[in-house]
């Protein structure tokens, strides 16, 4: 894949950008639960297995500063808040999809099925 | 991306085994540098800024348990103990290529340059 050293450094800097934004277990998938029409919080909680309360609310804070996604309060009674993927989420589909093909194969690998 | 829950719920599985096995800031950096020829600890370690060697050693560990990187000792004296990568590494590329593209283009986004 890289030959020589400043191949190796051209590829850890923005590699190392992108961990620093989507890193960890929760932010892709909760990305992935509000693409799919999980907009409020209880929502996306029930969606993601194992995920607490509290994880999820800093993770959506940490996604809200990148703008990877969009809170919304709605002034009714009671109030509503929504979450909602913006243009620029969507440029992380790429990376969702190859880890999901990479996901299914390292299950067959695993599991030998 | 998705239309409907079960659609989430099929891409939620395979993204979570995949971050199962990837996710964390330096698992991806660590393949990358030994893919660009650093196969010795402290040349790993050298490469990847901000890495300590305690977390290069666990990290290791874990990519080998995983089958993503081969160790071999070299019986000689000093003994020497080189990493390499493995057929099953280069499944990831894919998904490192993604990230470099986004990490590029969010460095744009952040700086405006």
């Amino acid at each position: 894949m890289m030959e020589n050293n400043s191949e190796c450094i051209n590829a850890l800097l923005p590699v190392g950008d992108a961990l620093d934004v989507i890193s960890g277990k929760w932010k892709l998938l909760i990305l992935i639960s509000i693409s799919s029409g999980n907009h409020r919080f209880t929502d996306i909680e029930r969606s993601i297995p194992k995920i607490s309360a509290k994880v999820l609310s800093k993770e959506l804070k940490e996604l809200e500063a990148h703008t990877l996604i969009k809170r919304t309060v709605y002034d009714q009674s009671p109030v509503l808040i929504k979450y909602t993927i913006t243009p620029y989420t969507e440029t992380l589909y790429p990376i969702i999809e190859e880890l999901r093909l990479w996901g299914l194969n390292h299950r067959k690998v695993i599991t030998g099925k």
